[in-house]
């Protein structure tokens, strides 16, 4: 049985690995277009300021390691077309030029996604990065090597962004972010994107919102950007405006597309077509918060789609003892400078587009004991079904907001609903928390908001 | 309408404290023999060691501040006798001796528990403490200021003597821990309790277990403590071996008291006598985990029980709008040196004990991405009934357990099951954890268990 995955970062070879396991009979080669395969794209950001000291670190596993478990990873060779009918692949190695054909009897699709370089003059100049892959990395310590920039702009105030301008500040530059919203910080509610802002500004990074970049100058090196009546002089751009599903592969092959534009995929993660499987970044799932469709490009998302469609892809269409992927919630957290920011489930905003009535509570709480030494401050947000009492979404920021984000994203995927979170048994000790968990503090609130 | 919490720390304040928002016409006074109230308890070991270092700021409110909300809280006042059916206190003032009577409509009884401190030969030598209230923290701190004692025994090798080892060890003292049980940390799987021991003499710390203390050795002051064959040399002592419930007051007034030894409420927090709840550690409860009764004093627990017992005294029974008070999972969590070690639900003994078959399984994970600076090792250990895969428990050490203990009891909570845990959507981003958390790594062993 030969079993080609197409696409080799976190559900490509997660996937490898699991079939590997599953069906240790297999014949199973991996083609991937960049020259590593397994790549931790979301240290990337850490590694342009060395804090991620080592390249090699950022590759969990080389061609040499995956030929150990006897899965063939083939890099810097781009599918070109699949023949779902028949079951055959156009390949072309791009370190030769050379094409050639490949037979499958299963295949597993995870193109992932790609970063968006919107078509603004200028976005060809020299010093105009986006940060997706590996090799972007390469390209802007190579061009920070040479050039020494002393001041950036950073497009984009999602958390790509925001993490690239910590670590470009990190490295000395003085840092411009640039976002065309209203705010930093968009997939949140006010209160954390206001925090994130002025977060930002105490750093140093100066932040314009509602600033749409209208053009890159220079010659042939970037010098400035260019925004309503502002232009700033710049040495490096880096634009972190957004993905997109690499999709065309699938699309052309036949795959049905889902609303959101990713490869729509059951919970088996089997595509519309014969005995093809697709995951990660390129798939359409559900929001389990809303049950709508859903599409949330993230590396742990990737892993755990990966597990599902390799080890399905193994056994074959209808299998026994396949698995299946659930949904996710759209959890997710970033680090900004000293604090963390992050979600799960819906936004008030997104509650209430899914039809919920919404009721939430805010709170600012110690991220301690608040006699214990270093107890810093953390907001968390609950959002709730004003019907149910079910908690529907979360956001945090501050110290410790990677806990009160997990909990409350395990509190949605249990279903809990308010009163759950006011009695909840979370784990407490002076120097972890206060003596009601933040969570605990913002239900109370909240529980006083019902009828 | 007349309303009295009996014990002024956690629960007591709480009720009265919800009690006075509920009904802001009720006449409340809480009796406390401390003197003061509102102590947090959880924070005594740091402030032996001066971790923490003002004394005031482990009194969270003092009776002026009570007193501000119109709650009368009058300390070093022993209530010695309730009289339930004329609904009448004996009162003990001890400040002056003086004995009065005093009558309530509602009564809150919020008595704690107490530590024990067994019958051992020497036990009255000076320079022998326990360690529950702040005034045994005074007493220590003021033994160590006037005798700069050196070495120190801790007897008991449960969370208080832990926390108690590593603060006296802050303070320079050589510190032996001895434990009667064949390990530290009993009611933790073998697995942790090995890691405590390890780190604990990796610390520098000497641990003695299956080591029963026979005698503590001394003319006035404490020179010793022998246990078997050995003798020690030792200038303080305190014993961490336990607490127990203080119920006299409640069974001498005739309520129920439970199975573990507590007192006997349901889910309103209502005792068996008439117009009286019950909350905090003198109080039994439910472990949702297993369904059996179970007795878990925590401070943030009792507060969680003092807000059900307080808003449904000043509702009154029957009351529409009661609040429920579900049950605890015994989540517990402390620090130890560089770790933190929690458990939740049922350690793998327990569930048996209750009539699981049990499958489990154990990792070490890295706590952070790798390749991130700072990333620690954390163990971890889910245990899941064999039948219908729920999660039953779970236990932890190391860097970040707190995060995992937390998720794994909101996990217990909502019922989820190993299949949920192997695809839930947990936040990741290198700073926090490795790109699956290590539950989701757990679970992922523990579901090639099954059959």
């Amino acid at each position: 049985m030969r079993l080609i995955m197409v696409g080799g970062v976190a559900a490509g070879t997660k996937a490898a690995s699991r079939a590997r396991r599953v069906d240790p009979e297999a014949e199973i080669t991996v083609y991937q277009e960049e020259p590593e395969p397994s790549i931790s794209e979301c240290g990337l950001p850490y590694f342009l300021s060395g804090t991620v000291a080592a390249r090699e670190n950022l590759v969990a596993r080389t061609p040499d390691d995956f030929a150990e478990k006897g899965i063939e990873v083939l890099i810097r060779h781009r599918v070109e077309r699949i023949d779902a009918e028949n079951k055959r692949l156009s390949v072309r190695n791009l370190a030769t030029g050379e094409r050639f054909e490949d037979r499958y009897d299963r295949l597993v699709i995870a193109t992932g996604a790609r970063a968006i370089l919107p078509p603004i003059p200028g976005v060809d100049l020299d010093g105009v990065f986006r940060l997706r892959f590996l090799t972007d990395a390469d390209r802007i310590r190579a061009y920070v090597q040479k050039h020494s920039p002393k001041k950036a702009a950073v497009i984009g105030g999602g958390y790509i962004g925001l993490e690239v301008a910590e670590n470009l500040h990190r490295l000395g530059m003085e840092v411009s972010l640039i976002e065309g919203a209203n705010r930093v910080a968009l997939a949140y509610g006010l209160e954390v994107a206001e925090r994130v802002g002025a977060h930002l500004e105490e750093k140093g990074v100066r932040v314009y919102t509602g600033a749409k970049v209208e053009e890159f100058t220079g010659d042939r090196r970037v010098e400035g950007v260019r925004f309503g009546s502002d232009e700033l002089e710049t040495d490096l751009v880096v634009a972190g405006v957004g993905v997109e599903p690499s999709v065309e592969l699938a699309r052309e092959a036949g795959a049905e597309i889902g609303q959101t534009g990713a490869i729509r995929v059951d919970r088996r993660m089997e595509t519309s077509l014969p005995d093809v499987w697709a995951a990660g970044d390129c798939v359409q799932t559900v929001n389990l918060a809303s049950g709508e469709p859903a599409w949330v490009p993230l590396g742990d998302t990737a892993n755990q789609m990966g597990r599902v469609a390799g080890t399905n892809a193994a056994l074959g269409p209808d299998a026994e003892g396949a698995l299946e992927f659930p949904g996710v919630l759209g959890t997710g957290i970033f680090k900004v400078f000293d604090i963390g920011v992050g979600k799960t489930g819906l936004s008030e905003r997104e509650a209430e587009g899914a039809g919920f009535e919404v009721v939430s509570a805010s709170i600012e709480a110690a991220s301690k004991a608040s006699y214990y030494p270093g107890a810093g401050r953390v907001f968390i947000k609950l959002i709730c079904d004003s019907e149910t009492g079910r908690l529907l979404g979360a956001e945090a920021a501050g110290d410790g907001a990677d806990k009160l984000i997990d909990v409350c994203a395990t509190a949605i995927w249990g279903r809990l609903s308010c009163p759950d979170l006011v009695n909840i048994d979370l784990a407490y000790a002076p120097p972890y928390g206060p003596a009601l968990s933040p969570i605990i503090q913002a239900a109370s609130v909240l529980s006083g908001k019902f009828g």
